[in-house]
């Protein structure tokens, strides 16, 4: 078992280990002040893991409810928001009860933002069950839901009062799921950790722990240093400029991993090109990518790419901050117009056959 | 012209004076970085003040948008919010522009809760044209919408950037609507300034900077004690908990006002009975309500009444805080479930033909 503490606005403790479903409600009382608790899990996750920590929490003594909602992004609206804020009222949840929010990044989002704005603000823990939820999601205070206009458009910086990280859950998740969340991983090792990025390479099924451990200390130590995501915090975005651009251009038919994962290879070979990191990092950048079975390019053409790069920018001259490898553990941020962004990207963009 | 600090988890300040309508542009240019303004306002206000302030705006250099809505409080749903949001999405506003709430309490709190969510959280400025808005729910950053289930369900704590109160604004105001607010005015007397309380007897009209100045400074100095609402700021709730059933039982029929001060008339009388105070207090009271032209006694039943109280407390042994005062400038705060609470106000309100 392996615990981070992180000091942000709150202060509160990540802890990553086996049997930690079982152990919620002993875990719960150390943080929280009620008795009451609203397990909020998708289908999926409500048959596979809710049985098991809803029987600690009662066990430990909490009155639970449970909200249910269709797994995916499609239910990540204001209507599943609403529904979610209309059960808690319903349940008489007071202001000092908790939200369980047990699953993946959308579950974390939809229930960290209904704690934060049920009767002002409540306190939520974070369980996630999805190796993206668990490396990103979960940490950092970061909840949303989607708007008609685009992704994560209303939310709030709202910090968990605990995130346990059950690896029983990981272990159950499908193959390509889990693929999906070692893109993430892969960039803290890119961004910050050149020792994480050597360990990946042996593989991360045999030392989930440790890494995992790693990613949520280094999102921990940015998230200290800029909570409300005004400077370095950006960097986190590695990838994920032209990672939201593809999955735009697909309708969102392209998963959220897949597109960093290309994101990342794409502006690797932007940045060797451009002279501000070797060829070798990208080499290695690509060849991790290609190991852990991620795809590393895009069938869009540029320029329907760069369009959906700035298509949340109405204003002319506006700029898009780009996450630049310089070497393996270090980045910079660049601030680019239209023009900058096309010198940059495209010359990539329309050569990746190489890749 | 008068400022009052108020130091929150945000530093901002009130300015209360005449003309600051077309001053707007230069005090938020002060206060904000983008270049783009969400004017929010009622349909009333759109007609009233919003030209002015739009002028003033724009001649300062901002892209001035804005958001109409229906007057009242029946607008301050879900529906209403999400409108405001996607207005602001397709306007193109970005983290850096700001929201400017022109209007009462409705607009200051749908305008602020969006604020503190959009894009997880723009600026906003608050221009509160009632005196209800100017004393009370524009300074200290409670925002909210009501659901189904209750009124101020969902909501925030989120601090203006600035507060912006015209003594021009107020002038327009009906004479029933002016006189709603002068309720929340006689309670910083009663709770907190024995001075303003005195000041009151002689009237309002010719000294409203200075009693507004006076409120604000006492509710920035409660706010700056307890932002959150877990302790000290319940005593902004004097009157209050009688008065929200008398709204219940009326459906809302009931202004705010005239609501709180029936509470406060009846919980003074009840304290006078109890000996927490003098009679001499009661009397104080019920003769500056009537001095205001606010009602003193509630034709509703004690029985109802008390269930209103208790109905937001599904669970057994839920306590209600009560704001009891011990003389005119200082209140305690009461714990008390059904028994204490039937004991403590029944025979108030059994007996009201002596108000």
């Amino acid at each position: 078992m392996t615990t981070v503490p992180v000091n942000a606005s709150k202060q509160y403790e990540i802890v990553i280990g086996t049997g930690l479903m079982d152990k919620a409600g002993e875990y719960l009382r150390r943080v929280t002040k009620g008795d009451a608790v609203m397990l909020v899990c998708g289908d999926i996750v409500a048959g596979l893991h809710a049985p098991r920590v809803r029987a600690a929490l009662e066990q430990a003594g909490y009155r639970v409810e449970q909200f249910v909602y269709p797994h995916g992004e499609q239910s990540k609206t204001p209507e599943t928001y609403f529904a979610l804020l209309n059960a808690l009222a319903e349940s008489g949840l007071t202001r000092s009860d908790t939200i369980v929010a047990l699953g993946g990044g959308v579950t974390g989002d939809l229930a960290g933002f209904a704690a934060a704005t049920y009767q002002r603000g409540i306190s939520y823990v974070q369980m996630p069950t999805t190796l993206l939820a668990a490396v990103d999601s979960s940490v950092g205070g970061k909840t949303a839901i989607d708007l008609p206009a685009g992704k994560n458009l209303a939310g709030a910086f709202y910090q968990p009062s605990l995130v346990l990280c059950d690896l029983d859950a990981l272990a159950t998740l499908p193959e390509d799921v889990f693929t999906d969340g070692c893109a993430e991983v892969i960039k803290y090792g890119v961004i910050w950790d050149a020792e994480l990025f050597d360990l990946l390479g042996k593989g991360i099924k045999d030392q989930l722990e440790e890494v995992i451990a790693r990613c949520v200390t280094i999102k921990a130590e940015i998230v200290n240093k800029d909570e409300f995501d005004n400077g370095i915090r950006g960097i986190l975005n590695y990838g994920h400029t032209v990672g939201h651009a593809i999955e735009k251009c697909s309708h969102f038919g392209v998963s959220h991993g897949s597109a960093v994962a290309m994101g990342m290879v794409i502006v690797a070979k932007a940045a060797a090109l451009s002279g501000i990191c070797d060829e070798g990092v990208f080499d290695r950048v690509l060849a991790l990518v290609k190991q852990y079975g991620l795809p590393t390019k895009t069938e869009y053409e540029p320029k329907a790419l760069l369009q959906a790069m700035l298509s949340d920018k109405k204003r002319a001259g506006a700029k898009i901050s780009l996450i630049i490898p310089e070497k393996i553990g270090a980045v910079r941020i660049e601030k680019m117009g239209l023009e900058d962004m096309n010198r940059f990207l495209r010359p990539v963009l329309e050569a990746q056959t190489w890749m």
